[in-house]
């Protein structure tokens, strides 16, 4: 079922090892509206964590604070241990683009995780399976095009049409559009691939921008792996929009009903 | 109503201003089980922030890592101003002791915040006036008792005699033990208020440390300034305790009904 690699998602997301300065470049196949879709950027700052011959543990929580629009083209990651204790890593990634000021700013934590007394209070979301739902077949902008979104509940209708305010609030299988088995890096951009709150909210398309986004793990590498997926049922929602910014917060579950990561995001609009 | 400075939260978060490096203290008046209390930590840094002359706008975003636990006595605060755009700052923070390494590291948003379209979508809590409540009596640590904490659903038993596992969501009033007029510091302080949503599900008491908090602000400066309230209806809840830790949500509501912070942490625990 799976594809071999390359993926797209893979090339996208490919970074080239330094000491403490590693390389990327902006992808085509994930542009967004004005740059690089986000999620792509905060999975390839992870992929250098990842990768990092200094890394220790699994991805327990990203936080990737968009601070400047990124060109198209290459880009610089310097990255920092900033603390290991025992059981987890502190770390810092900067990108930045030929010597210029840090255009995305990313804190990482990183532990290793040890058996526990285990709790799931959050209840899977009912879903009709994926397989007897229709695609989401618009695609306003190309990184659109990599992910397969099937929509449960608050369907993406940006007509404008839609009495306003509609609920913020979706339920939608996520995959990538070629399929590919979900890892730490895609959990991380499928956390960013909801679309802007607002745009539910409002039933119209709106100048938008995630100014800071958090991701915690809430499985490690090997019990993702074990899950052995190709996609996730998410849901996302919102609580406020005000002066300008609006917050989202979603989850991303297994098919099997387990909780694989949690996400909070804030974002800028204009309406 | 409210006491004139200098209140035990003034003392406790005080700055001494530098260029880059700033000082501050810990203070037993907030010191927790192990170390300071998380959230007046997560003030001081911000309270840098907001004092540093190259500021402007208000607090959007705050994320706090919890790298290393900090020993009694002074801790120095190295600022960044990481990028300014028209209307956006992005700052980090890193708490060093001694030419340590970094123990507590924030990156902050700040925004200038123009006006929108407004929508509060989230359903403002039902609860009991403050009044009618009884405070919350047992101080477990000395930071607690700076707090005056009114249960109004999910109550603090932690006697380990109930059924586990049990309800992570709390209700909760929260204002200064000696009343203070709400800020933004504070406001940062109270979104780590929340007893660990551990102790709730297991009825007891375990060991537990905060790794990573993130809290957004959904008023400005001048609109928290004109609730002029000394407490907030707060809710708190967890999805999730696996393999040691443990996430937790949580929102912060004026008593007028206007959502004023979102947080999200995730927690080590050991059960």
């Amino acid at each position: 079922m799976l594809t071999k690699a390359p993926h797209l998602f893979d090339d996208a997301t490919r970074v080239t090892a330094g000491d403490s300065r590693w390389q990327g470049q902006t992808s085509q196949d994930y542009w967004a509206f004005v740059g690089p879709f986000g999620g792509v950027t905060a999975a390839t700052m992870l992929r250098a964590l990842i990768d990092h011959p200094q890394r220790s543990g699994d991805p327990l929580a990203l936080t990737v604070n968009f601070c400047a629009l990124i060109a198209e083209g290459d880009f610089d990651l310097d990255v920092r241990l900033v603390k290991a204790n025992r059981s987890t890593q502190h770390w810092t990634v900067e990108l930045t683009q030929g010597g210029s000021d840090v255009m995305t700013l990313a804190t990482a934590v990183f532990a290793e995780r040890r058996p526990s007394w285990s709790h799931q209070q959050a209840p899977f979301p009912q879903a009709r399976p994926f397989e007897q739902i229709q695609p989401y077949a618009k695609v306003a902008a190309p990184w659109i095009r990599q992910y397969d979104f099937r929509f449960v509940e608050g369907h993406a209708d940006f007509s404008g049409a839609k009495y306003t305010p509609a609920s913020a609030y979706s339920k939608l299988w996520i995959g990538d559009r070629v399929p590919r088995k979900i890892d730490m890096l895609s959990l991380m951009s499928m956390s960013d691939a909801f679309f802007g709150r607002v745009f539910h909210a409002r039933g119209e398309l709106v100048p938008f921008g995630t100014v800071s986004l958090t991701t915690y793990f809430h499985a490690d590498v090997e019990e993702l792996a074990a899950e052995d997926i190709s996609r996730v049922l998410a849901v996302a929602d919102a609580k406020i929009f005000h002066k300008s910014y609006g917050d989202q917060n979603g989850e991303l579950w297994s098919p099997s009903g387990r909780l694989l990561a949690t996400t909070t995001q804030i974002a800028y609009f204009k309406a």
